[in-house]
């Protein structure tokens, strides 16, 4: 098995209301790959800019993050920089600046056209088909989206749809995908758009999968010690990915509980800022969460 | 064993995306009652105005419901009309016309006052106390507030809540309440105010319990056919205490599943207006969706 992200690498600078970071690691590609790390050796595919500092190249391969497909652009690394609102459910972006993202065209290293799992993080349709195009015979592939692709390149994405096996976007994003303000009906319209499964995120209310098997919806894992949100959206699909990667049992239960696995990341993630709260994470500690999972939702 | 409700009796109309209706039966005692009345025989404590017609009584009659407390005023019912957004999460009050509830001061039949499980619906912290002291020796008493009560009767509310076993609130109103934006902080910060348990209502996300065995947080379940919102959390709390009332197992597991009978019962109750849909269910559908809440939560 060999799980493969291509997404973004970026610094980033952020405030909430527990306080601020400034060019901390961050972006998609990082967090999804530290998120999985824990379960499989992740390939990572992104750009940074020659700006990005050894010790960063040597936090993800201490973690045995495959960075063979990290590619060093002249000039500088993607940067966003936002602020968090009193709730850490609504922020606002105070600055993007997409530097060497803005030109990458992902080319794949031959040794990761192999890969059985796919993640193609949040970027544009157009992007995420040719990187598609590149891989073998993939067993799963997911993709990210955003609003910002739902409205300006609808129609790429509609032909995207179709090539995926899971679709991974927040409630928000699904309502306006599907035109339907009640999540049940928008999960079960965009299923019929072309995926076989699609998960939609709820940040702090958890999230929803909708499949062949019927629905599956799980709070958040309850955790009092909200940091940052920031990344929360791709370790929650870095934990599940990973977790599919190791895991050969069959589905149904397969999905279901690589959702669980998900969901422990993204909680373990916004206890700190960027990545720092999975710097210090262990495996047990996972399996503990896990386990208070199955506890917390057993009736 | 013996459930108490005293709340609200109203006419509602009600707007929302899928139509309108007037005048339609509702109010919080209503709502709970009915919903209680599929596990055990609710008594009522109310009161309506010389306009409520006798079809309303015998609705309630049929369920078996106890209407001994249900007093008579001359004047008008209480009345309420308000219109949902189109994401049916959010409403605006048009109008609420307070009628005999403006003047009523409950006074518990003699034959309700050895009730075991008693529900004081939505109303100020005075008033619910003046109810509970009717009551001989309540085994188990839930109140439901309102930010209203929270911000004017703050003292008096604080007042109320040792004298609980559980209090019932809306995500925002535990946010106000707490003073605290994280909704796990908020529940134990209110456990800490004197309820022995607290459920924090999240509408379409679900509902969590905060108790002595930690926390239990559920997703509602998952309906595409919202139509009215109206009466979901009191109907929530009657099915909870309703099958409260009729389970004699011991704790943890007790409060658990009477969490999932009181979401099958809102998830009901939102799928027509007013109590239409309640009307026409019959208990298997009930026990259904329990069963589909224990597949759709296991992992």
């Amino acid at each position: 098995m060999s799980l493969l992200v291509v997404g973004s690498i970026a610094f980033d600078s952020i405030e909430t209301p527990k306080g601020s970071v400034e060019d901390a690691l961050g972006g998609s590609a990082t967090f999804f790959a530290y998120a999985a790390s824990f379960f499989t050796k992740p390939r990572l595919v992104g750009v940074v800019g020659d700006d990005f500092p050894a010790e960063h190249r040597q936090l993800l391969s201490a973690r045995d993050i495959d960075t063979t497909g990290l590619v060093t652009q002249t000039g500088k690394t993607f940067r966003w920089k936002g602020r968090y609102h009193q709730d850490m459910n609504t922020r606002d972006t105070i600055a993007v600046h997409l530097n060497v993202l803005n030109t990458f065209d992902p080319v794949l290293p031959e040794s990761f056209r192999d890969s059985s799992h796919v993640f193609l993080a949040n970027s544009s349709p157009v992007l995420q088909k040719k990187v598609l195009e590149q891989i073998h015979r993939p067993q799963l592939v997911m993709a990210d989206t955003m609003d910002l692709w739902i409205e300006t390149q609808h129609d790429e994405l509609m032909s995207l749809l179709p090539e995926l096996d899971g679709l991974l976007l927040n409630d928000s994003e699904a309502r306006l995908l599907s035109e339907d303000d009640n999540l049940v009906r928008a999960g079960q319209a965009i299923r019929q758009m072309g995926p076989k499964f699609v998960i939609i995120k709820k940040g702090e209310h958890g999230a929803v999968l909708f499949s062949e098997d019927g629905v599956f919806a799980i709070p958040a894992y309850p955790t009092a010690n909200v940091t940052d949100p920031t990344g929360a959206g791709d370790s929650f699909a870095g934990g599940l990915m990973g977790y599919l990667d190791s895991d050969q049992t069959p589905p149904p239960g397969r999905l279901r509980r690589a959702m669980v696995y998900g969901s422990v990341l993204a909680s373990l993630t916004v206890e700190g800022f960027g990545l720092d709260r999975l710097t210090w994470t262990k495996r047990s500690e996972i399996e503990e969460r896990v386990d208070q999972y199955r506890t917390m939702l057993a009736f």
